[in-house]
């Protein structure tokens, strides 16, 4: 087995809404001498997806609902953002002081519906959704990858997120495309022969949390990153396959 | 920013109870011509850990409690498996057929204690349990490299578990040595210059899922794994730092 390598695409300009990003990356990675090889695995910020994507609120378009106010008022949070966080999600799991944990509308489970208020230009009451489908959005990214460069790479849109049980964030797939999303080892055997125990591994949130070591979070932000080197199977499957169901869920009963 | 390499140390023989870990891979790694470099990260295994510091017990040797006995019979265990766990435990969050989540002695919230059946050599009764004190584990492991090999570096024990909320197991950090474990980004600004809101990182989480990809969980399973050219502190922090303590958690209240 060879090396895996995570490759930073750095100085990748700031992206605009409409913005193509996979020739944006592209064009960055001819002027820093690197291409894209067959299997490469382009992991993309879900920020700049966002963005891309025109995913922007203006606050102050927001007229927050009854249930908005009250909640807002309790925790001491901004109501036209509580509502923002309302219409993204399904359901609201946990909500105080400290934090809005939620049923995003895809299902996954995360803090404030993933809406995010750092690193945008402009004005203080802007806020960022996450992209509306973000499978979709890989899956696009691939496609035009192929379609420019005649290279089949996977994609995964990486999102930074908290859990519990478990302080500190860590990058997760929120999207994914060309690439199995859980990688079910059933049936396989252990050194000793056994039929494996942990039989499935989350494959592409793995690989979002290495090439979340190369993003950076702060000023010196990197939105691309290249995984290259590692074997995967291409199943068509979805990261939203990632999102346990509440029925399944132990901690939301 | 340059490459971050994941490299797997492959070929290492099975380790038995009181091996020297250190020496095994270093001398793996010479066979491979694989030399440390300054701040390299050393990731290994926590099942090598645990073999190398003969955790085993076998199940005949225990005598199951009442407790033990009652949840067993209700949700179809074995008996002397439900008390190993309760032993390695402060508490037991939720047990049901499917899981039995625990707090393991240490204070990390984790299914069955940590305790592992697969790729056990010989007897079908004996378990593995995870290290005494990983951190330590981490640290002994680092200051035997220093002292063999005269290089710095810093060593993480990686785990393999599940979480709430999303499907599929991968790689965490349950012991670490010289390196922060918690990234505290407070006070740094995002690229408009706003202070950051996500604020503290889960760095060695990250690093052991990136490890986690070279690793595998079957036959082919590679126990070590270095990586190499990622910026990191050497605060003195250790991963149990990772753990929420119960009054903090959202999830167990």
């Amino acid at each position: 087995m060879n090396s895996i390598e995570i490759i930073p695409i750095t100085g990748i300009p700031e992206i605009l809404a409409n913005d193509n990003i996979s020739e944006k990356i592209s064009n960055q990675m001819e002027k820093l001498g690197i291409f894209y090889l067959k299997n490469d695995i382009l992991c993309v910020a879900q920020k700049i997806v966002s963005k891309a994507e025109n995913q922007y609120v203006n606050l102050k378009e927001i007229v927050p609902s009854e249930e908005a106010i009250k909640i807002a008022r309790r925790d001491g949070r901004d109501p036209r953002l509580v509502e923002s966080v309302i219409r993204e999600s399904n359901e609201i799991i946990i909500a105080t002081e400290k934090a809005l944990i939620v049923e995003h509308r895809t299902g996954m489970v995360c803090a404030h519906a993933g809406i995010d208020r750092s690193n945008l230009p402009g004005e203080e009451d802007m806020i960022l959704l996450l992209p509306k489908d973000s499978d979709l959005s890989a899956r696009k990214i691939r496609e035009e990858v192929l379609r420019k460069k005649q290279v089949e790479v996977a994609v995964i849109v990486v999102d930074t997120q908290g859990r519990a049980f478990r302080r500190g964030v860590l990058g997760v797939s929120i999207g994914s495309s060309g690439i199995e999303s859980l990688s079910d080892l059933r049936g396989e055997k252990d050194r000793s022969g056994r039929p494996l125990l942990i039989t499935i591994l989350a494959k592409v949130d793995e690989i979002a949390a290495a090439a979340s070591l190369a993003m950076g979070q702060a000023g010196e932000s990197i939105p691309a990153v290249i995984i290259r080197g590692l074997n995967f199977r291409k199943n068509n499957t979805s990261s939203s396959q990632l999102y346990r169901s509440k029925d399944e869920d132990f901690f939301r009963k």
